[in-house]
């Protein structure tokens, strides 16, 4: 992943995200880490420099290819060579991909309102104290 | 968790869902996981039936209320006994939870047609068949 230089937001502020997850039973056809993966694929052209990039074994981005090709009728992710050497986005894969970044862009939005106000109810990190129980 | 009677969607249907998380460095204010505590808590009025409820320790159920507290200007869960007995939600704790609830709300119809998209690209429960890597 992409470190932001200069960025403080990490240890300082609150963040409310969604995470998606698209499930049927324990079978995950796409969420947070298989996105990330599919990106890292399209800027590195192979699973073994992706799964590196983003900190991941190369047997796990393996699987979660695995993972993705099983659940969609099309697969996401094709190689030309040998385990993941020369592997590249189809045109499913692409379309999968942005369709799941819409869908964390566009909750985000909608849920603007509610974000805010609970914004307005969580500890500033100056005012942190440990109050444990009540 | 409240089991629907005769739904087979769990195992027959793809499923499109956020889990929202509220987070600072490696500090969870509010998840899924929580969320469902704190509506447990609602019901069973006490830390460790809440729990239990839902498939959780005891000693789990507890911190998790310890770290909510510990985020929020106002306590969310307030003890009236020894170690959970006799738990209540706070005015804070309701308005947190509802937001919360919200968040997963809106966002769901939000991104109504990403999902609907997403669903046109998946494999069909009859049509599954295991196409590993390519």
């Amino acid at each position: 992943m992409v470190k932001k230089a200069g960025s403080r937001k990490k240890s300082g502020e609150w963040q409310v995200r969604p995470r998606w997850r698209i499930t049927r039973a324990d079978q995950i056809a796409l969420g947070p880490g298989k996105a990330d993966l599919l990106d890292a694929i399209d800027r590195t052209h192979a699973i073994s420099r992706a799964a590196d990039e983003i900190g991941m074994s190369y047997r796990r981005g393996w699987l979660l290819v695995a993972e993705m090709n099983a659940s969609f009728v099309e697969p996401l992710v094709t190689t030309s060579r040998w385990r993941g050497e020369g592997a590249s986005l189809t045109a499913a894969g692409r379309r999968a991909l942005r369709l799941y970044r819409l869908l964390e862009a566009t909750s985000l939005t909608a849920a603007r309102g509610p974000i805010r106000q609970l914004h307005t109810l969580l500890r500033a990190p100056s005012n942190r104290r440990r109050r444990i129980g009540s």
